[in-house]
């Protein structure tokens, strides 16, 4: 009877697994040359476009929606100020809109593409 | 005594005096055709770059700084697709910085300039 009531306990608890390390965005969705904007500091995306450069890349879309919009604009402009001297072209801006959500509860959000030249 | 207390209670309600309609950011320095997103809700927005091409303009500049980004694109998404259904362009987008502040004490902040056409 006493093993039965702890064994209740046990179950009781509220046990949880320790947490694996978070996964990032999945990398499948997201073509190779394109940093897609988050909620990371800006200085995390400033070196990812860095080293995207610096490993021989002409080529690089930035990419982000909603809030992070206005965040995506302070890393390509940090970028191109602070680590290229104006070596980093903006050859194109593109903004749009994205429907996210299921059948009957959709709601759009507006997206931004930036697209950066490196010039040699 | 009635009367007295009521009195009383009137004052101590927070009594403010009726706002003078708020100024605008001083046109001055503002060409007509744009259009600076700041703070307000997204529809006081999307309402002046209506009536400015309801008013027969075919062009319209909007801008803006810093974290309002995000909010100009969603202003532009906005009108485009649920007033225009499409048949406003966007003719190009421009990101910059700005430097902000005094000598000693600068900043920069990013800015955007999203440029439409009204198509007809």
């Amino acid at each position: 009877m006493s093993e039965k009531t702890e064994h209740k306990s046990e179950h009781r608890s509220e046990y949880r697994p320790p947490r694996e390390p978070r996964e990032e965005r999945p990398r499948g969705n997201i073509p190779p040359d394109t940093v897609f904007i988050g909620k990371k500091p800006l200085m995390a995306y400033a070196t990812a476009v860095m080293m995207h450069f610096n490993a021989g890349a002409k080529h690089l879309t930035v990419k982000a929606r909603g809030k992070s919009i206005s965040h995506a604009v302070d890393v390509v402009e940090v970028v191109r100020r602070r680590f290229f001297q104006g070596k980093l072209n903006i050859k194109e801006v593109k903004i749009a809109s994205e429907t996210l959500g299921e059948e009957g509860e959709t709601r759009n959000v507006s997206t931004i593409e930036i697209i950066l030249d490196r010039m040699d």
